[in-house]
């Protein structure tokens, strides 16, 4: 049904605060007038509005701006202290915590290997300690932490932050969101990795410009993505879209981990890159592979294999071709059904130079469906290793403002 | 960027009328009461508009309802004859067309064969002088026409009704919406088949309930599909999304008319099951597909490659089953990066019984990532053969709404 505009008259007052507040983080340094016209409220209601923030130092006065012509008006933005955001990856390989100022400027920052996640309930403890440690180390303490984002690989349902299935982790029903409530002091909201890092890159790329469908691809252990539509993440009925790592490329391909087979994870991930090269090391203990991985295939990672193609092995330069290939036929389907302006190509294999960028782009403009991907636009992603914590830093961040809850 | 809520005071009373006619002709017969409560406006808001739609017959008034104790109110419905609409599907085979009056009640179709749609401008002017015939064969003229959907397939510019490119018509880069505009004495609006079909389906699903995610797959001589999310389609960044025909599913497989090989569409489609079954017809003459085609191989249809399966021949059935594979794979890899709620299957290959569909669902469960698709309901389209032409009528109705041009 299509639905007629309703306005709540006794939350308009509550509304009045929450819209000026957002809009000094969001905007700030921003002066009253400007307030006034971006919120289309009144002077009065702003300056009432502005000087109650001000006695519960939310936001703070930083002095006059200088606009040239006419009296310089008084400038204000959130007091970066008001509050804090926490963001935690966890990825296969690493955990990586940041903790975000209310400016989103990044307070701290922490990393560790994520070892072998079993059994859960002993990784969700450990995980707990880890956040408190971490809190204990700020000067500000925990009083001011509003809560933390979690993101991991796997399907997550949306409503619960239950894990269905994270073949990742090997993880199967856990519910990872309400343990953490538990164990710690404040609310958690856990997210899908891919969904997480695509809010990163969306933000990092959009600026003030929103008319953006993006599509973000996180190469990395595994493969997974997630769409952009303006600001907002397209997850789906359940929240569980984005899993392009699993689209059967190679009809009788091999074995997934999802226990599926022939799934672009299989065939094209950091995991199916090193598994690959496992055979170069263990038949040619002479190759550039073998010697990179001291001989010892359980220590084979994909930027090992990278670096052998650097360096000229043949093999190496196959795989990796390959997986390219593959993973350009993955974007093909994506942008056919998608129609994004934007694919933007992040996660830890986007860390090896042109050459697989290149590869990558080749594979896609061959398969796209001409004309389709004629206006689209291919690049890595800007976010770093710490992408993936700020996106689900501002995945809690949009949880909490969409639900007028911060404490004002 | 976020935006504030802003109400511009001039455009009120306009918006107003609209929102209660547009409520009176979605949702009538009902009565002043429900009109008020439905829009959030006054009764005497209500009651004034009601009795201005009346004068200009806009709404006619169906009597008293009867809603058992009190005094039964005055029931409104849109008056029907107040508007009609049209809506062309341009098929590879058939032309068909509608034209609904203002309760969307089908007044009158038509079909013919398409024929050979070349030069393109003389296939454009015979489509003008089929839509001025019929309308000259309706008694209340093209007076009460506000304009007529077009649907086509292949790639349409939203903003501007072009064909970028048509696979299944040969054409490219032809602005077909404009070239109508001049030809007819009303506004066209030129959308892609798979967009308006899904429009249609989704709209017979959904009734009164908008919280789904639709995903609606055309299967007929090409292979295309849309997205729905509640009542809105996801069309991508310039319109031109759903191409799933598009897909790589077998890479390096046979050649499509796309230009590409491997794709879903030259292995599944109505078109490539006829091509099979060609080679069978030209070295079996003997065989139920050469019977039913006349040995002459240029007539086979995929309906008669179905029917031969359905009599038993080995060869039809598997191509068939080997279709709704490939079909399967398709539709998981849409699945996993999609999460719709539901998969809509329409298009003349759904008219072939039971096996088929058994078979895509076969295939659809075995390559979907697992739990991804766990509440996914999997179904056949309700529209019948004239459901593009209703759905493009739809998304007329829908453009002409959002522009608030109706004359009221």
């Amino acid at each position: 049904m299509r639905s007629y505009t309703k306005v709540d008259k006794l939350k308009i007052a509550h509304t009045n605060k929450y819209n000026i507040f957002g809009c000094i983080v969001r905007e700030g340094p921003i002066n009253r007038a400007a307030i006034a016209k971006r919120t289309d409220l009144s002077l009065p209601t702003v300056m009432a509005i502005t000087g109650e923030l001000l006695e519960k130092s939310a936001v703070c006065s930083i002095g006059k701006g200088d606009f040239g012509a006419g009296k310089p008006p008084e400038m204000f933005e959130v007091n970066p202290d008001f509050f804090y955001v926490m963001g935690v990856d966890l990825g296969r390989t690493e955990i990586r915590i940041i903790i975000n100022d209310a400016t989103f400027r990044q307070r701290l920052c922490y990393k560790e290997p994520t070892g072998y996640p079993f059994p859960e309930e002993a990784f969700i403890c450990r995980l707990g300690h880890i956040i408190k440690d971490l809190i204990g180390s700020l000067n500000s303490g925990q009083a001011r932490i509003l809560g933390a984002g979690i993101a991991m690989p796997g399907l997550i349902e949306r409503e619960t932050g239950r894990v269905i299935i994270s073949p990742d982790f090997g993880w199967k029903d856990i519910p990872l969101q309400s343990r953490l409530q538990e164990l710690l002091p404040f609310p958690a909201l856990v997210r899908n990795s891919n969904h997480a890092l695509a809010l990163n890159e969306s933000a990092l790329e959009n600026g003030s410009d929103d008319n953006h469908v993006s599509f973000c691809v996180n190469l990395g252990y595994g493969i997974g993505a997630a769409l952009i539509i303006g600001e907002e993440l397209y997850a789906g009925a359940k929240g569980t879209g984005g899993e392009l790592g699993h689209s059967v490329v190679e009809k009788g391909g091999p074995f997934c981990k999802c226990g599926n087979s022939g799934c672009l994870e299989a065939v094209a991930s950091g995991e199916a890159i090193a598994r690959q090269a496992a055979v170069i090391a263990a038949h040619h203990g002479d190759s550039r592979i073998a010697e990179l991985c001291g001989r010892d295939i359980s220590k084979l990672e994909a930027r090992m294999v990278f670096e052998a193609a650097e360096a000229g092995d043949e093999g190496a330069r196959k795989i990796i071709s390959n997986a390219a290939d593959y993973i350009g036929i993955g974007l093909s389907t994506a942008v056919n059904i998608l129609d994004p302006d934007r694919v933007i190509l992040c996660g830890g294999l986007m860390r090896n130079g042109p050459f697989f960028f290149e590869k990558i782009r080749a594979g896609m403009e061959e398969h796209v469906m001409p004309c389709s991907g004629r206006k689209l636009k291919l690049t890595v992603g800007k976010g770093g290793e710490y992408g993936t914590a700020q996106g689900v830093c501002r995945a809690f961040l949009n949880s909490f403002w969409s639900e007028q809850l911060l404490p004002i």
